[in-house]
């Protein structure tokens, strides 16, 4: 089911700046039983990207009520909500009174690779690089070009996934994913100032890290204290967590912390 | 008017990938007196922008019947072609099969800056940096954040445009323009192969300067060389050519040159 702006809908205006230009941001989560997992995470970050693109977020009540219509019809799915500027304006120029689109659809979840959790998932790096800009560091908006040419690096569906790395040849991200490395009990995920989207679920492992293994640093990471690390893993809000298997050649064994890890996210969010 | 796929129409699909991602290119051309000026130069732009972002370019004669269709209402617009990868797949990763969507819609003229071919026009340095991306470097996307906040930077409608800088600090582009300089009867323009939009416009100047002056660089320019430049120009295909006569502090008169290029862009191009 589709909704814009609250009703049943298939289309959208051409003339909407999200086609235009981008000029949005988005969310996708994890419906289970009739219920958004992670909403309040969820919502908090919309409003924050919303604000780094100084648009006006639509209300809590307002999505909340969009989604409860869907998920009384779809109680499991992925969920999306895409809120764009609105239509408008002279070219680039913002328009001076504009009201944001919000659109918000369900999707079937996507079948995880099989026996993931205990067999992990294989791993590749993409050859783009990720361009740098802080001003839009960090937001998930709707300028993901450089995820769709990553993602079409590879059709082998054997690989679950791509990392990413910046100019500097650092490690970002994956494709879809956040990635987090564990080294002697402590994670570690790369910065997102200057490139790459952080996520509702990375932000919630970097919090969990506390009392689940010793901390979690937030800083560089160059591929070799990737390949070098205990254990890789991917996370996104629709995935969970992905422990890696394959990083092309570097394999591993599931390290005893995963487990702790994946059960940890997956109890219950409140 | 705006047709979508051919029809009249006022809805594109929320799960079109030129919203979801920016999946997706699009041109900015100038009809008058029921012709589209340039558009075969447009045209071949839009397959080499559909090429690089491997989306299949709809058949000119398509285009064109949906231009036709539109220009016997609206002789004199602004006509706008987007062209989006389409509808479908999982996530990031290409439908295995997809139809482009085209959409063709017209805009009124935007009148020009106030006797701005003989008085010129004010411009102002922008402060964010276009990010470094050569993997979508010169392609008119649908990717267009960064022009969004760069013309969010000023209000003042006294300032035609902002020019845009890179990570480095080179000169790039406009907002929605592309940059000449001329000293010593010889124009120079940005290499355009790490950001930056390279306009039909752009391409047709490069051509002329052939034998309306001593030709035209293409290569990094930094602020300092444009500064120092005898005129400094922007071009589009809307706009056709502007002269600046003020970079926020440092000035300029119309050079002699300007009026010659000016009747140069301005002449039938077939």
């Amino acid at each position: 089911m589709i909704l814009v702006d609250g009703l049943v809908a298939d289309g959208l205006s051409p003339l909407d700046r999200g086609l235009a230009y981008g000029d949005g941001v988005f969310r996708t989560m994890r419906a289970e039983s009739g219920r958004v997992r992670l909403w309040p995470a969820h919502y908090r970050k919309l409003e924050h990207d919303c604000a780094r693109l100084a648009i006006a977020c639509p209300a809590a009540s307002v999505l909340g009520a969009d989604i409860e219509r869907i998920l009384r019809v779809e109680p499991d799915c992925s969920m999306k909500i895409i809120v764009t500027r609105g239509r408008g304006g002279r070219g680039f120029a913002l328009p001076a009174r504009v009201k944001p689109t919000r659109v918000v659809a369900s999707f079937p979840l996507p079948l995880p690779p099989a026996g993931c959790d205990e067999h992990g998932v294989r791993v590749r790096w993409c050859d783009i690089r990720l361009a740098e800009q802080p001003a839009l560091a960090g937001v998930k908006h709707l300028n993901r070009l450089e995820n769709v040419l990553a993602r079409s690096e590879w059709a082998d569906p054997a690989i679950a996934e791509g990392i990413l790395r910046d100019g500097r040849g650092q490690v970002i991200e994956g494709t879809m994913s956040n990635v987090f490395l564990l080294a002697r009990d402590r994670l570690a995920t790369p910065a997102l100032d200057r490139c790459g989207v952080a996520g509702v679920q990375r932000e919630r492992l970097i919090a969990l890290a506390q009392r689940v293994c010793r901390g979690c640093e937030i800083g560089p990471i160059t591929p070799e204290r990737l390949l070098a690390a205990d254990q890789v893993y991917l996370v996104n809000s629709v995935i969970g967590i992905w422990w890696v298997r394959a990083l092309e050649a570097r394999t591993w064994r599931r390290n005893e912390l995963t487990p702790i890890l994946q059960a940890a996210l997956q109890a219950d969010d409140g």
